[in-house]
């Protein structure tokens, strides 16, 4: 296909498919006869429907889960915002390829495919306190990256990212969307010291003061980065193909707020995995009216706690499509 | 083995295995050389530790998880404190043996043998309020039963139950192992009204106020169901066999806390699978100082929440046992 860019995506988040209410309609319905106390599997009700609805079956199962990683590198890091250095993040690319990061476990343990998508780590964004990160045009390219990304054939997609720097990153476009103190947006990300802590919110600071008026799009490319624009892109991309996504931590959840902030729908298919120790997730989640389904203190980002959460879906699924009803096993008070 | 008694149930929670200290050591170390910011896995990482220690291995795996279900009938039913009649556990046992409940669909999920163990079903316990459920032979073989049901291949257990009318069994324990009210620790169970639940409430009253002085184990004969025996039974044969359990709702809970009053570290080999909707759970959980893993409003029993934390400490075990370490990666920062 040929490149898109930023206005055809404009226009991809402004028309979005629903998800089918056929189906989950039907799947309400088949919640109420299975042999079990209503409402007694708690969250797990809810989520098979809404798989239900995302996936076009009352049955709905996860087979086919997809963990998408998107790895970018950061300008911003020059403002001394991350206990890592920059080279780590395509050591940390090739840990992925080589199966040896703790996503490559869980998305194992989760039996789902796992792709790894490297954006241009040899040409960071720009420094984002002095300028824009991106381009118009390497905005787009970023967000076909994670368009394309997508394996039509994914039942359940998790979008996950490595960027060193990248949680100042995520903090000034939460920052920029929802206001705020910059302070309220940045926290200690792989594990920064106060005086590193006071350097990512300055440099938030200085980032999003610089924006002036702009779209959400507008601020992807100002303050974003590439793998943040890809994960925007695969989650919009989902979207288009019905394929329910599990949001993970701060970074790809600073992804999800950008399409939130255009379009209040964009999120429907979306279901927020974990609540992160990242201490700002817990209140872009509720910025984006997202209750999370686990909270085990993560904050690694990779995906991590989502690919923990898609076996949670599965179980969700097969409760639903696996079990009998009351009439099928001669159970009473059904 | 000939049948074994009370006083050997005694002896036996008396005089417990520890953990492995050296598996646990080797295990805190090799956590602090992967490639991940320091506790950037958060609960994992400790759920991985204890894992070692009980499996005695620096590399914990969850490959062969048992999931074992214990059915029993309750005389208190005739208190009128279940919303449905006593015929449905074995209607239930039933649907466990075809595959049609929710515990099986989880219990297939979490790659887990599932176990079902039915306790003379058409011989319920007495009616606690008007004199002891079990006789101390009857709660013997119940734990026994229990003891019996573990499988020694098994590197993960999940006790789990099926009996109408153990809500108020299991709240009658926590009453009179920890004191408060009787309304502090009965619930809605599988849905009671107002009015059941103030049934409930007086039959624990009336089942406790009989009590007088007694040991844990004589609590659980005095107001105790077979399938709460046996539960304490499995998780007792667990710990001499360094099994690790997860620990599910309240009425497993229940049987964990006669193991616990009588011997302070009787649960160390034990993890909280989950926090459940009835509402004297959290309560329990707090007397047994344990903090759950997953709080998904589950209220369902058959040791379904507990089978579900299964692939999260499966998953646990997997980031911590195959994940590369700095050196190996080739990753800067370790």
């Amino acid at each position: 296909m040929p490149a898109m860019t930023l206005d055809d995506f404009r226009a991809l988040i402004a028309d979005l498919p629903s998800a089918d209410g056929a189906a989950m309609a039907g799947a309400l319905s088949r919640n109420g006869q299975l042999t079990k106390p209503p409402g007694s599997l708690g969250r797990l009700e809810g989520v098979a429907i809404w798989l239900a609805g995302w996936q076009g079956s009352e049955k709905p199962r996860v087979l086919a889960p997809q963990v998408a990683i998107f790895a970018g590198n950061h300008g911003v890091v020059a403002q001394g915002v991350s206990a890592f250095p920059a080279e780590v993040t395509v050591q940390m690319v090739a840990n992925f390829q080589h199966g040896g990061a703790a996503v490559n476990q869980l998305a194992r343990v989760a039996g789902a495919a796992m792709t790894v998508t490297a954006l241009e780590l040899d040409r960071p964004t720009a420094d984002f306190t002095a300028g824009d990160a991106m381009t118009a045009d390497e905005t787009a390219a970023a967000l076909q990256a994670g368009w394309d990304a997508v394996l039509d054939s994914a039942d359940l997609l998790v979008p996950g990212e490595m960027g060193i720097g990248n949680t100042t990153s995520a903090a000034a476009i939460a920052h920029a969307l929802y206001g705020g103190t910059p302070e309220d947006w940045v926290g200690r990300g792989t594990g920064v010291d106060d005086q590193g802590l006071a350097r990512k919110a300055s440099a938030v600071a200085r980032g999003v003061g610089r924006l002036g008026t702009r779209d959400p799009l507008g601020v992807l490319a100002g303050v974003g980065g590439r793998e943040i624009a890809a994960m925007a892109g695969a989650i919009l991309r989902a979207r288009h193909l019905r394929i329910p996504v599990l949001l993970d931590g701060f970074i790809a959840c600073s992804a999800a707020a950008v399409l939130q902030a255009a379009n209040p729908q964009a999120l429907d298919h979306c279901m927020a995995a974990h609540v992160s120790a990242e201490a700002a997730h817990g209140r872009l989640l509720t910025a984006l009216r997202k209750e999370p389904l686990l909270n085990l203190g993560l904050r690694l980002g990779e995906g991590s706690g989502a690919a923990l959460a898609i076996n949670i879906v599965r179980a969700a699924a097969e409760c639903h499509s696996g079990m009998a009803t009351f009439a099928e096993a001669g159970v009473a008070g059904g």
